[in-house]
């Protein structure tokens, strides 16, 4: 390694980033946290009317794309909305039993909220409906203070409120940009959460499926276990056989569509058929005589306002309880829907905002909730039948709650033989494809810690309840990323093939280590979580590399240059480590060297005057260059060096 | 840029690191998060009784360093522990008052605990004794419950047990190995917290200075002010001049012991001096009938054993309280501890272990706690005094505790005209110099997030509470780690003087850019928390640049280069994002090229089978080879691109 060559590499120095305003740095930083997705850029440098036209548009998207709608469009949209109609009036009545509500407020839910979705909402493929597992949670949290079967209003009204929290909490969300908190739920955690809330579901529906009246109010596995297997005496025979039946109806056409994509059909009003054939059945047979219960008389007529109830609803000592559900619902019902509308929107490559889809969701509970609609949002199963019916835009929305409100004005009496028992085999059916073990298995493959989170969620819903399972996995996760940054991963790097390039000697076992230089790359910030830790490592690296010098009885380590390539960030605690570091490491006349710290770094670098105190000769552009410079002085110096450590070795005594 | 270079560049692959079997892994996983210092090392390959004999003076280390303990070493501790007592006295009778406790305590504490810490603790500067902080924390929640003035038996039981709970907490945290909880304080909360804290301990002094007899038992600044200025009329003139008068002299010996550090001892025997002079005073002067409190009688005769005491506290039902206040205070005290020992340790180069320094602090605690003595750790003022006495081990510690226990048996009569007033003087200059103002412009200077952090711990503890200021300073923090993963930072990167490196061009402002090619630069971990904020930024950076390039009318952007050198790991949410942004780039006939991606991400990339959604042949060890490659695919494959890019137009429409 000659003089010049080190010399011309030498030519470029680490530069500290050019110092800008603090405000500007502050705004650009809060610009990047909750504006990541630059909504203004289209507002730029237009005329004031086109900017209103613009924000209207952009709050209420039909404006936008009403005006290109066609025939042809409107042909798909009719087909795909009859369809999801089919699914949404047996789905509808089934969850609102299981949300504890009377049957018609299934049915109001899909009918004004679709409406206010497709004027709002920005997603082409979403189809609005009411979800299992909200529902669920809105019969086990406020079921815990009111009696939904006792108390019947009230427990409505808490609905409504819940209702109307969970909408305004959504649109807040979407209005304060802060729809990242939805993004703290890992795919890992809705994996083992949607599993866990699917398991307990079918849980309940073994009340429906084996006929029995009483049952308990708990949601986990325990609880029902128990509720089940003590009742065995009341068990209703009847009930069972026409459940199972149901069931195997339900999975072999699931099982047809999964085959063939183009009979999707088939699945999706599997359900509807169901609905009538159980009706007929009992109809003709008087089955609800034997044992088998029925749905009975559904109140005719379009959605009753509610804003009354909502009213009395505020008063009540259980607000707080109504609030607390409505923001957990809500954050759950949103992260389904947003889920959902990005998916489909990734498949037919547009793009979806997701703060204004929050505001869309959000609007669409709030009005909902005045007209006696529980909590909706944006279902997977539903929307998967809506886009492979060929949905083109929301128009399908609008003409399925056509399609329910006619069922609501003209139809409701022919429910009134519908046997629960087919409600719960549609839900049971639904619910088991969410246990998604095929997921858990690919967690398990990838990442180990993602299925922890994973299988935590689950045990944490099925043993515990929703909300413990999932703080339980939404803890793990955040732990994860403080262990990440609090125990970062330090690697030893060599040479690839005697190049310039430098790589981590774990992940490529041939890469050759440098005598008397000890190359280290960090692997996250430098921050007081880790700052300790890393100044422990670093000791351990340097002694083990002394020790393994010693025995092989090489040259003394001189130099320890620090990779900065990773360390994205510093804060005080890091600086002193590295200072702290500095002093110890010059005491066993060490040189220390860093390589390649990035903008942020060097700004903190610079302003706490590091810099200085390392020296900006000792500050190199890459690893290569450092480990140039370190050979170059260890072969033109070596005297030097030794004497200054005999030197050093004098103070010590 | 020739078909030759290209290829020979090409040579080295990346590579996916070697596969352990899974028990290895979390093994070493958990060693570096439990084990990071290696405490084991020193034992391997030895014979049993040797490993007995290492592990007994790994847990009492006066048996390893006692042997070879000299007279020379005894002159220097002897010294600096007859000086350190010195300080003791005077400040133990000032802490206790601050913890509202019987003076006397404060001298008890002063003589057990330094006697196990000479046995059991590693460093060698540490003098032992009570600290203001936890003595104002253990007032204020203790003293909310029970009445210390009223009800002194029963507080000070509570107390016994507060010490008596940190001393197992603290212990426990070190024998489990989780002493990186200390870590979680931050530089930056430290010098907050301690600020907020001195000014609170100062603020509480105006009682003694201006002599008041009833005064709040709120700590917070609106409450101390309004019961200072609703009593004016009580003030007592002679107390606030007799006041006035030692903080001047406290002042002024500092000053004269900064100047000079030689000078150490004039400031080391101030607070002693004023106590003498103070007695003195009031002896002959007869004060304390004219408004001047003193301290009165001082029970004569060494620690009475508590343990008695102990138990009974066991059964009151404000155990809880004791039990919280312990692990809060042990936690401060611990922070406070083992940063003092780490910082002399640094200086005089030897090697602290922390998580036995944690065993040793509890030990000291919970033999502290059986024998009249309350919470104890290693104060900066007393191991400062200590270090500049010229202490050589841990024996200034046991030449201290003989000193106060030759006060405790003949000296206590003298401090019976003591005057409170100086005890209020000698803690409040002792705090004021904890208000570290000049730290906190550091902060602002260096990282302003630090300074936030620092701030709100100040303004926690001084208009709120100490443990409010505490948690909200740990929660920022944590918040921080928490953004720095959510929103990390992207950055194009350009080459260096048309060299094969690349570097942020924020950085670089001078750093070239590659026509038709974008390379980004990831800054943190691929998580869940960030995966979707990577794909929205992604995409607008792609969306600029393909604008810029529009307007200069240049050629398409055709690869996106991810340099992945930081990205430490990634998640299953991370993959599932590459995955959707690999198929949104594809559609928009853009080349999705990675570089250097670590030994964690290559490992979950192969397991989830995106390497061979991507091709291996398109992930490459440098980003200078990723875009030699791209320029060689530009120059020799432009028709292809550009047949495939009309191809997808069309399927567009």
């Amino acid at each position: 390694m000659g003089n010049t060559e080190y010399e011309i590499q030498q030519r470029f120095e680490v530069q500290v980033p050019p110092t800008k305003p603090f405000f500007h740095t502050l705004k650009s930083s809060l610009k990047e946290t909750f504006f990541p997705d630059d909504p203004f850029k289209q507002f730029k440098k237009q005329p004031i009317s086109r900017k209103f036209l613009l924000g209207l548009q952009y709050f209420v998207p039909i404006l936008e794309w009403a005006p290109r709608y066609t025939f042809e469009f409107f042909k798909a949209d009719f087909i795909a909305g009859i369809t999801i109609a089919s699914l949404a009036v047996p789905q509808g009545i089934s969850y609102a039993g299981l949300a504890s509500l009377p049957p018609v407020m299934g049915l109001y839910s899909s009918f004004v909220p679709p409406l206010i979705y497709a004027m709002l909402g920005s997603s082409k493929d979403l189809a609005v409906g009411t979800v299992a597992v909200p529902s669920l949670l809105i019969t086990s949290m406020l079921g815990k203070e009111v009696n939904p079967h006792q108390n019947t209003k009230l427990y409505v009204q808490l609905v409504l409120a819940t209702t109307f929290f969970a909408g305004v909490f959504q649109a807040a969300l979407g209005l304060l940009r802060l729809g990242f908190i939805v993004d703290f739920l890992s795919h890992a955690t809705i994996v083992g959460f949607m599993g866990g809330a699917a398991t307990v579901v079918c849980l309940q529906q073994l009340k429906g499926i084996l006929g029995l009246v009483h049952f308990t109010h708990g949601a986990d596995l325990v609880s029902v276990i128990k509720s089940v297997f003590t009742q065995i005496h009341l068990w209703r025979w009847e009930s069972g056989v026409l459940g199972c039946c149901f069931l195997f109806f339900l999975f072999i056409t699931r099982y047809f569509s999964r085959r063939k994509p183009v009979f999707f059909w088939i699945s999706a009003l599997a359900p509807l058929t169901s609905v009538i054939l159980g009706s007929l059945l009992v109809y003709f047979t008087h089955a609800e005589k034997h044992g088998v219960e029925i749905i009975g008389h559904l109140k005719k007529g379009l959605n009753p306002p509610s804003l009354s109830e909502l009213e009395t609803s505020f008063g009540s000592t259980h607000l707080m309880t109504a609030i607390k559900t409505g923001i957990i619902t809500g954050v759950i019902a949103l992260a389904e829907g947003i889920a959902v509308g990005r998916s489909f929107a990734i498949f037919k490559s547009y793009h979806i905002d997701g703060n204004k889809e929050m505001i869309a969701i959000g609007m669409m509970n709030i009005a909902g909730s005045c007209t006696s609609c529980y909590l909706t949002t944006g279902p997977f199963s539903r929307t998967a039948v809506n886009f492979n019916a060929g949905c083109k835009t929301a128009v399908s929305n609008i003409v399925m709650a056509t399609a329910v409100m006619i069922t609501l004005l003209f139809l409701t009496p022919l429910f009134y033989y519908t046997p629960i028992v087919v409600l719960s085999a549609i839900i049971m059916a639904a619910m088991i494809t969410l246990i998604d073990y095929e997921a858990a298995i690919h967690l398990w493959a990838v990442d180990k810690f993602d299925f922890v989170v994973c299988i935590s969620a689950y045990v944490g819903v099925v043993f515990g309840s929703v909300e413990t399972g999932l703080v339980i996995a939404v803890a793990i996760s955040l732990l994860r990323i403080l262990l990440f940054v609090a125990r970062p991963k330090t690697s030893v790097m060599g040479s690839i093939s005697n190049s310039t390039t430098y790589r981590s000697i774990e992940q490529y076992p041939k890469a050759n280590s440098v005598p008397g230089i000890l190359i280290l790359h960090i692997n996250a910030p430098v921050y007081f979580a880790n700052a300790s830790y890393l100044r422990e490592r670093i000791s351990r690296w340097i002694d083990e590399e002394e020790d393994k010098l010693k025995i092989s009885a090489k040259n003394d380590l001189q130099y320890v240059i620090l990779d900065m390539s990773a360390v994205g960030n510093i804060d005080t605690s890091g600086i002193s480590m590295l200072e702290e570091l500095k002093k110890t490491i010059d005491r066993r006349c060490i040189k220390l060297v860093l390589a390649n710290p990035g903008g942020e770094v060097m700004k903190k670098l610079d302003k706490s005057k590091f810099i200085d105190t390392v020296g900006q000769e000792w500050i190199y552009l890459t690893v290569g260059e450092a480990v140039d410079a370190c050979n170059f002085m260890l072969q033109t110096c070596k005297p030097k060096t030794k004497a200054v450590e005999s030197e050093a070795a004098d103070d010590k005594v």
